[in-house]
């Protein structure tokens, strides 16, 4: 049966409703430039669109073409999805999805508002974000933050099915999109801070039912590990590759949580993810290298079994989470075709891989200031090879427990966190939204109990040295490992970008503005102030033969949790309530969708 | 010293500071298009800007220019005021002030945000809106829910002053905007529906101390009244005028508030508002005229004293309010100038009155929906001269109480609510938001508590026969009595209008439309759908040579206490929640400031 699926044209006649072949519909519908189906936009997930009519030459005249508030306030992250003439467009807690008619100004055809404890939110990490909904068969996915993961008929809104995937009492809490790929729904979890043992899942996308799960710490058979066949960096990993990293028990509130974005490769059927940070923050009380946390993963989405893992950041000092999106993208290297995976990590280097079997290609920083690490030893007969070669200076385990590392770049929320980067297959570059943010990390003991912040270290962050500006959006040639050019922003950019086949690229920034970049050159053609901070995806779609241009605003997340909780200590929100404390001068919460368009 | 005040070109050559001549600051103010000082804009309340850059040939080109969301979800009412390069945006409760920075795209100067008891916020009976800021003598003046009065510094946003008017323990709430003129602050009070005996008073605008205070209902030095020379009709009241019309101290909770809006003629040196509703709703408990309620009011802002009244409902048996707005427009009847005050009342008349003296001249009405009364006596020489003719079948104090009066048009938020007219002295014409409603009303006994509501009916509330839509936007001739043009709106028109010299009239729909419309024909010339519904009032000004137009999106009012509370009994929200449930089709809670501009 997989092998089937060997060709996105064979695809495209298969019949949409064909249960056994459910990515058929994620796939009809992502090759339609027409729709987005997916929060990625495709499963590749290079958020590039073949839509050009706008394009670098008009895009300067665009403008808002119509807006839809959420009624909800705090960070809104992820995107719209369009589905033929419907708009679906979901919410931060209470996760409410709205489903608009594309035909009727966006009138609301059904609004589905899930009950949900309103407990949850303090075991929210970070803000009551969600990253967006997904569409297969007929049925639209919502995965609450209390961890209900919901399919709701298209249609009508009405529950289809509904499985809890989680606890929030445990700390388990839900923040991330779900992928459909063929007849499951995988979906991840959250709880990094409370000592969860994160795992990927996948249910019956017809029925609901739980088919395998696949945990990021412990045994074989909870990892789903194949210690001859599994793989890291070429090697079998062997058995119990993860309980022999962690101290005891450990592994069992070891974190690795997976709320960050899924990718799948139709071809290889292989499915792309990486796991957050081990737990707790304080290195000093997990010795060894916490695996499987801070790690890529591809595994087969029938069997959930891992052919290849790839740990980025072994016994993470700073929670440098490994969740950031996993782009696919197939071009040359060293004059070979390859078929490539890159990922912009949380620790600040830019990571390309052979997605065929984890092969290591390229290792570089993406932001200059990043110091944590002098860089990823390349040396194949190295014992330290694909390992970061750790500046001992910002080494909290080096410098110890109650001990104020100071001026570690990145701040642990990244050279780049949950917001996506975009590919333009024209151009053959990344445009990627950083952050140009230090920190100082001092951590201390604690101890573990369910459903309490498992954390451990005290942080205060700041603009990277030498300006004042938090963040860039950078244009980045994976296959050489070289920013190509990079446009300063006040704050980090923490909005997804898209690219375009009209050689333009769209972001949206913390002020709020959402802006159009030429994708050769970065040169602003365009922005808008959008009503509140911009956190969210940029994504387009076709209606009627025209395009448009959307996106949420709505200021929250991990950088304005300040705004979003009303928190105002600087050391408040892990750190990040004083380092983007500026921006209650440029922005107010509130949950907005913006459309643009050419003027007609 | 009021005699200075004489000619408006006199005026604008003073000092804006000073303390005496605080009038010339909002005076000079309003006479400068590019300025919008005071809600209305001018005392005159026109709502008519002198801005032509967007006309009637190129409004259809208009788009969004920027956006700011207050953070705030539930009605926004009012509209932000520009001084200078600063725009000054208010919330409903908690009634946030932000002073935003036009020359660096909407920065936030300084943002005030009061502390206030929440329990104000189910004492207020129709939302937890405000009706905006007004600015003079270099502060900015916010009346809180809770009844605070606060002068800001306008640069820097420190209370100046603060003085409390009222007590919400005991239903006194307020809503309403502000009026400076001269050394005084004008201020009126909200609780209709909490036996509230309701007032006006004036502060002094530097120290905020009170100067006076009158009241609708009660004795003579408590109506400020003088017996022999503040005239009814052309007649002196007399003594007792109000305490005549109520049984025993019935007019000690007999309601009368002061929630809307003010005008002022600088020559007349005579400030014009209207009263609200007597209390209860019941009218079987309250016989009598129940003055000084439902009425018309011209006073002296130096002394409080009234010179003149017109009570255009006695006995009110529907909750039609007197408190809508007041324009003064000098125009011609049977070919003679004459300084006149046209209000369009909750009634669903039109009315038309000398404003130097309170001789009726017209009273129409503006919707031919209306039934409760089939006209107001317009013969000087019958004893019910001035006063509606009400028809019994439509009369709930003639059915009774427990008896449920069915068919009444309009309903009990009237032919027009808040929701301000503007009015051309181009065309001559007033652009009216207008309410298309009928209901059912069953009155019922109650006993006063102080602080609960003392309501007494049942109501329910649907769109006038004939037809599915709830609103019009007109055009009405004062001088005749007639609808020049009318434009039917699936919802009432709870947005307030403005006309400009563009020829064009802008008003806001409750589905979140910003229209501007051809102000001699009423053809719509443009649109743009806001997040949220329109309950806010549209406003122009001009920046670096280029005219802007401003509205606050934001659903909610009587007309959308469904969306902004939760509610979902129809019956609730005095009926207005089955009314307008359709209107969760269409918008959700939000609000959002959207500026509007000529592309460059
Ligand atoms: O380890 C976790 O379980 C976990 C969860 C989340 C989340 O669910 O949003 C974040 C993080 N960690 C995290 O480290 C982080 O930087 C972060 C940023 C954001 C955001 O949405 O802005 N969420 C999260
Ligand atoms: O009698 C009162 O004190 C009072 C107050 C208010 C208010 O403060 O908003 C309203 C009313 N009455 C009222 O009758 C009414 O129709 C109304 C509509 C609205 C609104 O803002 O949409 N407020 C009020």
């Amino acid at each position: 049966m997989k092998r089937l699926v060997t060709s996105l044209i064979s695809v495209s006649a298969l019949a949409l409703n064909a249960t056994a072949f459910a990515n058929e519909s994620v796939m009809k519908g992502s090759q339609d430039p027409k729709q987005w189906v997916i929060q990625a936009g495709t499963y590749d997930n290079q958020r590039y669109s073949k839509l050009d009519q706008i394009n670098e030459t008009n895009v300067g005249k665009m403008a808002p073409a119509w807006s839809f508030s959420t009624g909800v306030l705090r960070g809104h992250e992820g995107s719209p999805l369009v589905v033929g003439d419907i708009m679906y467009v979901h919410t931060p807690f209470p996760n409410i999805v709205y489903a608009l008619d594309l035909n009727d100004e966006g009138k609301i055809i059904w609004k589905y508002e899930p009950k949900q404890d309103a407990n949850v939110v303090p075991v929210m990490c970070c803000d009551t974000v969600n990253r967006g909904l997904a569409y297969a068969n007929g049925k639209i996915f919502l995965h609450q933050a209390d961890t209900t993961v919901v399919a709701l008929d298209a249609k009508t809104g009405k529950v289809t099915w509904s499985v809890v995937n989680g606890d929030p009492k445990k700390g388990e809490t839900n923040t991330a999109t779900v992928l459909p790929v063929k007849d499951k729904l995988l979906v991840g979890i959250s709880g990094g801070e409370f000592g969860v043992q994160c795992h990927i899942t996948a249910y019956d996308i017809e029925s609901g039912k739980k088919v395998w799960r696949a945990y990021s710490t412990g045994p074989d058979d909870q990892i789903l590990f194949d210690p001859e066949k599994t793989t890291s960096l070429g090697k079998p990993v062997g058995k119990d590759s993860s309980l022999k990293t962690w101290q005891g028990d450990q592994w069992k509130t070891g974190g690795g949580c997976t709320w960050g974005w899924y990718s799948y490769d139709p071809n290889l059927n292989l499915v792309y993810y990486g796991s957050g940070n081990p737990s707790t923050w304080n290195p000093k009380q997990r010795p060894g290298d916490n695996k499987w946390s801070m790690t890529l993963f591809a595994r087969d989405p029938d069997t959930g079994v891992a052919k290849w893992v790839y740990q980025m950041t072994p016994h993470d000092e700073w929670d440098y989470d490994g969740v950031n999106e996993v782009p696919l993208v197939d071009q040359k290297i060293d004059g070979k075709d390859r078929k490539l995976l890159v990922h912009f990590d949380r620790n600040g280097f830019g990571y390309t891989l052979d997605r065929t079997n984890g092969e290591l290609l390229v290792a570089e920083k993406y932001d200059p200031a990043v110091n944590w690490a002098s860089k990823v030893d390349m040396d194949r007969s190295s014992p330290t090879y694909g390992r970061p070669l750790v500046v001992a200076k910002y080494s909290t385990e080096h410098n110890g427990e109650d001990e104020n590392s100071q001026g570690i770049c990145p701040a642990a929320l990244g050279s780049k966190d949950e917001q996506p980067a975009a590919f333009s297959p024209k151009t053959g570059l990344f445009y990627v939204p950083t952050n140009h943010v230090c920190m100082d990390y001092e951590p201390f003991r604690v101890s573990y109990t369910p459903g309490q912040p498992y954390v451990g270290a005290t942080l205060a962050m700041y603009p990277a040295p030498g300006g004042a500006n938090m963040g860039n959006f950078i244009a980045w040639d994976a296959t050489k490992g070289k920013i190509v050019w990079s446009d300063p922003e006040q704050f980090s950019v923490w909005s997804g970008a898209l690219a375009t086949a009209g050689d333009i690229v769209f972001y949206g920034t913390l002020e709020g503005y959402l802006k159009a970049v030429d994708a050769k050159t970065g040169k602003l053609l365009y922005k808008y102030k959008t009503p509140s901070g911009i956190i969210g995806n940029v994504m387009t779609y076709q209606h009627k033969g025209k395009q448009y241009v959307a996106v949420l605003s709505g200021v929250g997340g991990w950088a304005g949790i300040g705004l979003a909780a009303g928190l105002a200590d600087p050391h408040a929100g892990l750190g990040a309530v004083g380092g983007y404390a500026a921006l209650s001068n440029y922005t107010a919460l509130g949950g907005t969708l913006t459309v643009f368009a050419l003027p007609d």
